[in-house]
C-alpha cells in the first residue's frame, strides 16, 4: 500500500534536483518490481487510520482514485519513513523546498535554473544578486550533496551559456548548526568534504541555526546570538527530519514511547510493544536494544533495507514455528559525495576520501537503483557529465521559477 | 525567445504520455543547444505584442521571472507553432487532454496509468468498465500512435501486474471523422495502419464526430445522425489543430489573411506582405506560392525544419547583397509507427509497411533528437522495450489520476 506507483531512490533525488537525472532514471514502478510475486498485491492509498485492536486499516483514496474504505491483516508492516521538518516553521518550506520527494525536487530544479534565467534578465545589479545567491541549509549528506551540485552547476555546467551574467559569480553558501560538516562521519573526514566543498566555491556557514525564512532571504544566527541576513530567492532546505506521522499513531494506539523526532520506540524484534502482529521499520522508528537502551542507528537506506529484509525473515519464521534472534544492524559504512570524483567513505575504521571514495559510491548507488534498465541509463548520464559536465535534464516544468 | 528553456522533440511527447520515455529524453535545453553560438541569445519571456512599425516586441514574464517590457529587431522570425483545437469546445478540454506539450503528456499518463489503479481498486463491474476504456479523438499520426501504444501498455507492459483485473480487458477506441486512418497517407498504408491497429486491439471508428466530452464519456456522432454514448474515463484528444494565436495578430498587423484553422498566409519567402523584415514560418503559416496559389504544406516537423533553414539563408543572402529563390518544400516522406516494429512509411511513391517501416522510423526519429545523449538514452529504452516490452518511465507525479 502507497500513496505513489513508484518506489523511489530517494539517495538521488537531490540529482534530480540539480538537473543531472530525470525522475523516471531514479524511480520504478511498484508493479514492475513485484509482477512476479503472485501474491503481493499493490493497492494506491493512503492510511488515514489503524485499528489494532480488529486488525484493520482505514483507507483514504489517493488523486481521485476509488479505495476501497479499509483493509484486514495478519501481519501489519508499516514504514512511513520520514520527512523534512522545518523545527515547527512549516510557512518556511513556501521559501526552502526539500529534495526528498520527487515532485519537491522538481520544483527545486524549477528554482534553481529559474534563478539563472532571472538573473540573466535582470538589469538591476542589487535585485540581481539575491537571484545568484543560493543557500543551502544543512550539511548532512544531502546538504552537502545539494550544495556540491549547485556549485557544479554553475561553475562548469552553465559556464558560457548566459550573456549578461557569469554563472560562476553565483555564491553557494552552506548553512550548518553544527561547528563542522558530515556529522555523522569522523572529524578527519568532515575536514576533508569541507575542503573540498570550499575548492568548489561554497563558502560554509558553520554554528548558525536559520532564524527566519522568506521571499527574498534568510536569517541566520550565530553561537553568540548575532544575526545576518542573507538576501537571496533561493534556499534549499535539507536540516531536521521528523518521522511520518504513522509514528506518532501507532505510539498512541500501542503506548510506544516517542522521541522528539517522532519515531516511535520499537522491541528488539521491530514490533511495538505487546503488538507481536504490528511491525514499524525505517527512519519512523528507533529500536530497543535487548539491554533495554535504545540502539542508536543512522536515518539511512541500508538501515530500513536491513530492518525489511529482517521483519520479512520473522514473518518466514513464525509460519514455520521457528523463534528470530533480536535484530541487529550490520554498519556497512558511511559515503557521502560532494562532487565529480569527490566523496568521503567511512568503512569501518577505513577513511577515504577523493576518487577512491567516489568510484565506491558510484557502484554502491548503481548497485542498489531499482531496474537494470534505470542502472544503465543513469551510468550513462554520469559517464557524460564526468566527461563534459553536462545535465541532460536540465527542464523547467510545472510551478518553476520561484514565488 | 521563448516560454519554456529547453527545445521539445514533439513527435516523441506521446511516448512520455504512455511511460515508454522519460521527459528529459525528449527535451533539450536552449541555452545548451546554443552554447557555442557567442552571438545568440536565450531569453525566457512570453511575446504579448509586436510592433511591426517600430519593430518593437512587448514582452510579458513567464513564472515569476523578470522580463524586459520590449525589445527591439532588425529582422523577426516568428514560429509559435500550433495547438490542439476542440472545435470551440474548449471545457472538452479537462476531460480530453493533448500530448503535443510536455505537461499535457505527463497529466495524460498519470491518468492511463491511473486509471489501472482506479480499476484495480474498483470493485463494482459497471464502474470498473469506464477506467478500462480509451478513446483517442482523431486518427492522424499521434492519434494513431497514442492508441497503439496504450494497446501496448495493456497487453504487454502491464500484464500480470494486478491481481483484480486484467489490463488485457482493456477497450481500446480510435475515433475518426474520416474514413480511414492516417488520411495522410496513401489508402493502401490506411489499410494496412488499420490491420495493425485493430490486431493490437484498437477498435476503429472510422466516420464519426465527437458531438460532447464529459467526465463519463464522449458522445460520437455518425454521418447518418446517429449518436452513440461511450462510458469512459480516459479520453485523448489527437484532433484539430490550431496556428498559435501570434499568427492572428500577425495577420491584423500586416493584413495578411488567415485560414480556417488560423494560419498566416506568408509570401513565396515566408516573409509578411510588404514586410520583409518579418518571417513567419512553421505549423502557423501558410505559404503563398509564385503562382499566387496557396501551396498544401503538411504541419510537420520537416516543414519548419526546412523552412527555419530558409529564413536563415534569406537573412544571410541580405546581409550578403544577393537574393534568394522562393521557399519550396522537399518532400523526404511521411512515417507513422504503429506499435512495436510496426509502421507505414510513405517515401516519395515507395510505400513501406512492417518492420522495415519501423526500422526507418526508428533512425530518422533518433537522428533528429536533439543531443548525443538523449540519443543514446532513447536508444537503449527503446531497445529494452523491444525485448520486454516494459516502460521505464511509468510514474504518476503531479495533478494524476483524474479528476
Amino acid at each position: 500500500m502507497d500513496r505513489r506507483n513508484f518506489h523511489l531512490f530517494q539517495p538521488l533525488t537531490y540529482q534530480v534536483a540539480t538537473g543531472a537525472l530525470s525522475p523516471g532514471e531514479i524511480a520504478y514502478p511498484l508493479r514492475a518490481i513485484l509482477k512476479r510475486h503472485r501474491r503481493a498485491r499493490v493497492l494506491l492509498a493512503e492510511v488515514s487510520d489503524i485499528d489494532v485492536d480488529r486488525r484493520e486499516l482505514q483507507l483514504r483514496s489517493v488523486d481521485g482514485l476509488p479505495a476501497p474504505p479499509s483493509l484486514g491483516y495478519d501481519t501489519l508492516i508499516v514504514s512511513g519513513g520520514s520527512q523534512y521538518s522545518y523545527f515547527g516553521h512549516d510557512e518556511w518550506s513556501e521559501h526552502a523546498a526539500e529534495v526528498k520527494s520527487l515532485e519537491s525536487a522538481l520544483t527545486v530544479r524549477g528554482r534553481i535554473l529559474g534563478a539563472f534565467e532571472a538573473a540573466e534578465m535582470e538589469r538591476d545589479r542589487a535585485r540581481r544578486a539575491p537571484w545568484l545567491t543560493f543557500v543551502v541549509v544543512g550539511a548532512g549528506p544531502t546538504g552537502v550533496e545539494m550544495a556540491g551540485q549547485i556549485a557544479e552547476l554553475a561553475r562548469h555546467t552553465l559556464r558560457g551559456e548566459f550573456r549578461s551574467i557569469d554563472p560562476r559569480n553565483g555564491r553557494i553558501l552552506l548553512v550548518e548548526a553544527a561547528d563542522r560538516v558530515l556529522t555523522s562521519f569522523p572529524e578527519s573526514l568532515s575536514r576533508r568534504a569541507a575542503t573540498s566543498l570550499e575548492r568548489l566555491g561554497v563558502t560554509l556557514l558553520l554554528g548558525r541555526t536559520v532564524v527566519s525564512v522568506d521571499r527574498d532571504g534568510v536569517t541566520v544566527q550565530d553561537h553568540d546570538g548575532a544575526t545576518e541576513r542573507i538576501a537571496s530567492r533561493n534556499v534549499v532546505w535539507a536540516a531536521g527530519v521528523t518521522a511520518s506521522s504513522l509514528a506518532a499513531k501507532l505510539g498512541s494506539l500501542t503506548g510506544a514511547a516517542c522521541d522528539r523526532a517522532g519515531r516511535v520506540l520499537v522491541e528488539p524484534d521491530l514490533t511495538l510493544p505487546e503488538r507481536p502482529d504490528v511491525f514499524a521499520l525505517g527512519d519512523m522508528v528507533q529500536v530497543r536494544g535487548s539491554d533495554g537502551q535504545t540502539v542508536a542507528l543512522p536515518g539511512t537506506a541500508p538501515v530500513a533495507i536491513q530492518q525489511g529484509r529482517y521483519a520479512a525473515k520473522v514473518v518466514r519464521d513464525r509460519l514455520r514455528g521457528r523463534s528470530t534472534p533480536s535484530f541487529r544492524y550490520r554498519d556497512k559504512g558511511n559515503l557521502a559525495t560532494i562532487g565529480r570524483a569527490s566523496a568521503v567513505a567511512d568503512l569501518r575504521g577505513l577513511k577515504l576520501s577523493g576518487l577512491l571514495a567516489w568510484l565506491i559510491w558510484l557502484v554502491v548507488h548503481l548497485w542498489y537503483l531499482v531496474g537494470f534498465q534505470n542502472r544503465v541509463l543513469v551510468f550513462i548520464r554520469w559517464s557524460f557529465s564526468y566527461f563534459n559536465h553536462g545535465r541532460g535534464a536540465r527542464l523547467i516544468t510545472g510551478e518553476p521559477g520561484g514565488e
